[in-house]
């Protein structure tokens, strides 16, 4: 059975200050226009603001457990990028947020987070704990 | 009546990360290295970590209502800048925070943040008030 | 003689990572906001884009020799803010930037910076000098 | 045969503008503490200041293609870091620097950023070309 994943697209402007002295975005740079794709798919997805899906799910929220990226090709100050950002693969309780950085129809940069559905540890309020990611928002985000 | 300020210094390199395509130190930094020098500057003067302030003194932080900046010299990736913080001026419940970043004994950036010692409201928890600074505070950042 | 500046208006959403422990906008973030809007109000105005402002004009860049900021309201996570951004005020080779940052109607941080008109001094073309603003670019910026 | 890497140690207290409305490091800091440490490690082993790296060696960088981190245990404003950061493998042309976070000696983040030895490309100076990382420099960063 093939499932088609749900894609949330945005473009950015590379800025002036995302730039290093050798006039490219500088790495960390891109695992914040991750964290920010990742918010905005979920919100496209399941029409829930940022801001409003812990309370919403019952969540303390989807934190990240692994980051990695492949820089293919500079981006630069003034740059148009694409991101394309899909949940490639749900668990139980984690998934893996599949963020594809383009200029100009080229692949620039490919990242991928891995993320978990954490609540409130019922025997202890101040830890976390993973949870099952319910089916609704398995449905809508659409990954296999 | 003259009264010396308590004044708190450190070192710091320059990072590639700090710097734009210029090649010098992209300014938001600058205001990220006058707020670390500004906790460092409470911890010296009243032996309080920055995490245990709020606790300690039972307020909700030393929040910041004005930032200002005068750039005089650029600061470069590798430079080792000297920063010399200290409170300039005590009023009733605010307060301003010099800082001076000098590189070889030369100023290169001279910063100031007002920030005012903040508790919770009374009538609404959910807002914050400003409170009168405790003598302590004062007698021990020893400004005028 | 009353002149009416050129203002240009962009809107921006409030991200997590802008946000420190407290829930709002660390305030190095407002500095890279004006910097932004500085950028794009060049652009709006001149029609010239950040990346082609330097060799468009012959300029090194219009590098910052003053920030300010002055925070009135906290903005927070998945705050909708709008920056509304002007020449408040042209000399011979520097100007300020007036930044105006909203959230519903409501001012949340006014900003200023002073940027100056930066050409390769002509002696020694490892430094930089400042240079006469054109009136062109003045006329299109529309400050008195 | 087994080969010992020499290995560069450093020490970080976590700052308030370092972590997010959850109260702990935004994930993008870490890379930058990975870029600092790489830099610092080249310092360490080979005796070049990080802005003398390029000319030293007639390299144009150590650009980042691949960047990693797992995320095991969270860190907050104020907890001391201890990063220890290796060269773990040698390629023709690029290396694998492992950096591992802890905090009160457990284990917090693993990271792992690639790097390019990397030249002007001699037919196009606009572009870069990989190139033989010189003995001398595996020698002393002594991994395997």
């Amino acid at each position: 059975m093939s499932v088609t994943s749900f894609i949330s697209r945005r473009q950015l402007t590379i800025e002036w200050g995302h730039c290093d002295p050798a006039g490219i975005v500088f790495n960390p740079r891109f695992f914040e226009f991750f964290d920010v794709s990742s918010w905005l798919l979920f919100e496209a997805a399941l029409g829930v603001k940022p801001d409003a899906l812990a309370r919403t799910y019952g969540i303390v929220g989807i934190p990240l457990v692994d980051a990695r990226a492949n820089f293919l090709k500079p981006a630069k100050f003034g740059d148009v990028i694409e991101i394309a950002s899909r949940v490639k693969e749900f668990r139980r309780s984690s998934f893996d947020v599949e963020h594809r950085l383009s200029i100009g129809g080229d692949i620039a940069v490919e990242g991928c987070e891995t993320r978990v559905w954490a609540v409130h540890d019922q025997a202890d309020p101040d830890k976390i704990a993973s949870a099952a990611i319910p089916a609704e928002v398995i449905a809508r985000l659409g990954a296999a």
